[in-house]
């Protein structure tokens, strides 16, 4: 399954915003996402992504492949639901997989001309919307639809960098400012 | 959570003497074991395993650490349920894991005296019982009591090898005997 995705910086009202578009609100969730290294390959450098993501119902493991396009952050998504996160970080340490980071977020899903809008309030970063299609193959049609949809809600720069990218982003500012100081 | 474990070859009749001794058959179940090497260690040296088994009721993802002794195959086991073996083979494979073998047996699980008994009909092997306990960290008593029920059901040879062992110590023998001819 390839995930389309676009992402953008939130500004406030975005949910009344959705609201008013006629966006409906299908569930808010709290995630821990816990991100893994490979000890084969750096996957800041390969663009790759192994996350244990849980929530109030449970959780996942989730890899994510390099991204396909430079317009988008669609990529490859294979996820499975397992019963026990904690067992499933124990396996990957025993694999050679090492924690690198963690991100807590508070999601609220809408549902949107058949496409999935994420409000993410991201601890240490602020507010973030994505927007969301799932495909086979074939990624133009759902790439214009979710670009498009972005246009509708009035936002128009598109970041491509994961959460985790943009913490390590800032961690990096703040080292540099420590150092202009 | 450490699996404290024997196995022995299984002669005729083995299901009605644990049947006789009080042993109570709890569930009879296929599995498809799907084994799969590390890209950073061989884990036929290193003494590990990587398994996605496949059963009627579900699958799971089992990691196994090398063997603790020398008289039992007690080891340390990780074990996560999955809701989906296909996305996880898939994953692994990103993750640089090869599917190396594959092992189908039937298993007939039995409870006695608070243990577990396997009796297994391994395809391509023939027929084993196992005799599993679980331990937090001390492995003395439940070893004690694993190798005592062994020897109750008059099985005395202990194999350390497992079934995916088992299986690549035939195939070598059946090259040699081929060498001969």
């Amino acid at each position: 399954m390839i995930e389309v995705e676009v992402k953008a910086r939130a500004p406030e009202g975005m949910a009344d915003r959705i609201a008013s578009l006629g966006g409906e609100l299908v569930a808010v969730e709290n995630h821990l996402d816990l991100y893994f290294n490979s000890p084969l390959r750096d996957f800041r450098r390969s663009d790759e992504a192994l996350r244990i993501r849980i929530k109030e119902e449970g959780a996942r493991l989730t890899y994510k492949g390099p991204k396909l396009d430079s317009a988008t952050k669609s990529r490859l998504e294979l996820t499975v639901r397992i019963d026990d996160a904690r067992q499933m970080e124990q396996i990957l340490c025993h694999l050679g997989f090492a924690l690198s980071a963690t991100v807590r977020k508070r999601r609220s899903k809408y549902s949107y001309h058949g496409l999935t809008l994420a409000l993410d309030e991201v601890e240490g970063l602020g507010s973030f919307l994505e927007v969301e299609a799932q495909a086979e193959e074939d990624i133009d049609e759902p790439r214009r639809r979710v670009l498009k949809v972005l246009g509708e809600l009035g936002l128009d720069e598109s970041i491509r960098s994961s959460y985790l990218e943009l913490l390590e982003e800032k961690r990096q500012l703040a080292c540099i400012k420590r150092e202009q100081i």
